[in-house]
């Protein structure tokens, strides 16, 4: 049976099935930048979980591989078109509905995560996870993704935060799972299998997310090390004592690169530099901000700052997240994303200091700190094909050095089609076989993401 | 192939496997006490990893069933022996390794989840879920349940805290899922699959838990009302307003036998009582207690009570807990745990009067009400063979009101035996289709806990 496009376009409103090339081709990557991506036949933009069930009931008749996708702000390749299927978007579904007695929020998939963060901020409440991303990412995409953030050191990840959805199996088949309750333990945990399923088991179609009080404003230290182990023991003395809301540590190169963009002063001589928040209520995030410049001290330090202004620990915040653009501009990126336990995060900066050195490449490290998940970033010239080899080599070494120190391959950003080659010596041949298992469950044909994760 | 118990015998250490008939016959039920159960051909303490791989190979050979137990503690049946089969117990399973740092803890299932809390606090931490059973439930019960608690309105259910562990599958194969990370997004959510799988999927030999930091000692608030409705629509301004780490109700019959139980002085003629306590930091907690009091008052309060003082707060918190012990002293009881979002929780609490009317039978309830959990718990006389029938009728009229509410049928104690029946009606058939989905990928011979769920 030939896939036949003009039945899925009748069964589709207008204009949500796109076949222009220059269009199409805006939808074959997402900023992993997958090299290998396909021509997909077309891209159907949902606008309800009617069509995302009309274009899988199609996809499934024809055996017709779909990429689900969210903004397309994935650093994994998870959202990478096939050759011949679809790429299946959520952006045009924007609804949200906030409940402040429940504290839930029901939104649709294609609300980035700021649009989230601000809408349920009208009623006093407060979503949590923070990618980096968060003005450009889509909340389905970091339910698929099962993304973290800045703040999950204090808050927990995405999945800590989903009550419940709708989802559209590979069959068209629509579930709702969960619900604005707390509490539910009716059946299986079949909501939290599908956080962080990265496309392969269905589509998210409308999230039920738990909210909670908006903190209070929060107090910023930033603090300047001459020696990364210095910092890196400072985080440990840190989060052995109490739980920030953030704790990031930038290293030399990564500080620079932000200066050059930013021009906000940081201290370009620093070889690390560690921002943490308390948004602890009343005097507590001072008690806390004192911990935190006192662990600093003890361990070396060699400037800290501190401020409540809120304007002013914003602007260190976003110098953080600014990491990813401004080391843009030195070339083009790898990004990684291993997690260690928290002990073992002194070894790993250092052990990445060492493959840069092996492979003669620039690796520019930002981490999460607190949470143990660095975010390694293999800065090469894609014009000089040894550099660009030395980069790929780069970055698999240092996947390799985070499974040595028996951490995980990727915190947050997901396996998607980047990192799918680590996994088995991550999960071992028996998790992946009852991963496949799973997946065979729910999705028998395999048309839902194919050549992603497993 | 008949079932040679030597050949399993041989394969454990001594004394694991029990065919005592006095001795099993301790293992045939948990607290639900269904009168269903059958009698196993023996029963297995295991005693580590190997010790569940070697049953579950044996059991895989023989399609001999297992049901898999922790301290025998489910309210729900999940834990009932069936003809012919095995018991599996954790009960022995009882290390514990405490990491500061990463601020985790390594468990085995054996353990009370209040040995858990113990031993972390030592450590300046805390383990949050806290049953009202903790001090006589098992932290691999409580996984294989996702057990809630008391202060789960602020700190969330196990599940939020289950980062890794060590499962066995039906055939005898231990799988390692997720680690001592905050964040890991490597492949599918396994490991919060297993969790709430009551027994169906696999059997936990090992956990790794996520702890926090311990919060300081909590205030409390408690808080008479003349009527139910009122002490429910303050329930709802409070949670409207702020997050308390217990916000507990009891209604008069519940008081009463609490009373009875523990003449602690508690207002016998209040139709409602609410408990709240705020842990939070520094002057927080008495800012948050004055915002309570203030709910309470704005919705007619009869007399609210505040003390700083552990021992009396505990004391109120302890009643709470004495609910289900107090109410045994008036008949037998069948628990129920139906919960609602939290708009809804007055019409809950006004129809399970109703249904106590139209059954003329006892129920009293006491509620996790912040998160919208009721366990209104039915009171009968077991000899009288009407009062039975009676009481088994309103326990389920009760689950087809949370139903109507569009409430779930379990807020935390399982599905297990007793509402199995249930379970299609909230689940639907859809779910119900894709739980069996995964249960026959997992376990094609449907040899784990067979009866129960499903």
């Amino acid at each position: 049976m030939t896939a036949d496009l003009a039945t899925l376009r009748d069964a589709l409103p207008d204009g949500a099935l796109v076949t222009d090339r220059d269009v199409v081709a805006g939808y074959r990557q997402d900023w992993a930048k997958d090299p290998t991506a396909g021509w997909p036949l077309a891209v159907v933009r949902a606008t309800c979980t009617a069509d995302v069930q009309a274009t899988l009931r199609w996809a499934s008749e024809f055996l017709v591989p779909v990429v689900p996708r969210g903004a397309g702000s994935g650093l994994s390749g998870g959202a990478t078109a096939v050759d011949g299927g679809l790429v299946l978007t959520t952006e045009r579904m924007r609804e949200i509905a906030v409940d402040p007695v429940s504290r839930v929020a029901v939104v649709q998939p294609g609300l980035l995560n700021a649009e989230v963060k601000r809408a349920v901020a009208e009623h006093g409440l407060f979503y949590p996870p923070d990618p980096s991303s968060f003005e450009l990412c889509s909340i389905g995409g970091n339910a698929a993704t099962n993304a973290g953030g800045l703040c999950c050191v204090k808050y927990g990840v995405t999945s800590d935060y989903v009550l419940g959805m709708q989802v559209v199996l590979a069959d068209g088949t629509a579930l709702r799972l969960g619900g604005p309750r707390l509490k539910d333990v009716a059946g299986l945990s079949l909501t939290k299998l599908f956080v962080g399923s990265e496309g392969l088991l269905g589509v998210i179609t409308e999230l039920t997310l738990r909210l909670v009080p908006a903190p209070p404003p929060a107090s910023t230290l930033v603090a300047s090390f001459a020696s990364i182990d210095a910092a890196a023991d400072a985080v440990l003395a840190i989060t052995s004592r109490l739980r920030p809301s953030m704790l990031e540590l930038m290293d030399r190169t990564s500080i620079n690169a932000v200066e050059d963009y930013t021009k906000m002063g940081l201290d370009r001589t620093a070889e690390a530099l560690l921002i943490a928040r308390s948004d602890a209520p009343g005097a507590t995030a001072a008690e806390e901000i004192a911990i935190i410049e006192q662990a600093c001290r003890d361990h070396g330090v060699d400037e800290v700052f501190c401020t409540d202004d809120q304007d002013e620990g914003e602007a260190f915040a976003a110098a953080r997240r600014a990491a990813f653009p401004a080391l843009q501009q030195l070339g083009s990126l790898l990004l990684e994303d291993v997690g260690v336990a928290l002990p073992r995060l002194p070894e790993l900066v250092r052990g990445i200091e060492q493959i840069a050195r092996k492979y003669t490449t620039t690796i520019a490290v930002v981490a999460h700190a607190g949470d143990g998940n660095t975010h390694p970033l293999v800065v090469f010239d894609p014009a000089d094909a040894d550099a660009t080899s030395h980069a790929y080599e780069a970055f698999g070494a240092v996947m390799d050095l985070a499974l040595d120190l028996g951490g995980t391959i990727t915190g947050e950003h997901g396996v998607g089609r980047l990192k799918k080659d680590w996994l088995p010596a991550y999960l071992g041949e028996d998790v992946m076989a009852l991963s496949r298992r799973i997946k065979d469950a729910l999705d028998p044909a395999g048309i839902l993401n194919p050549g992603a994760v497993l």
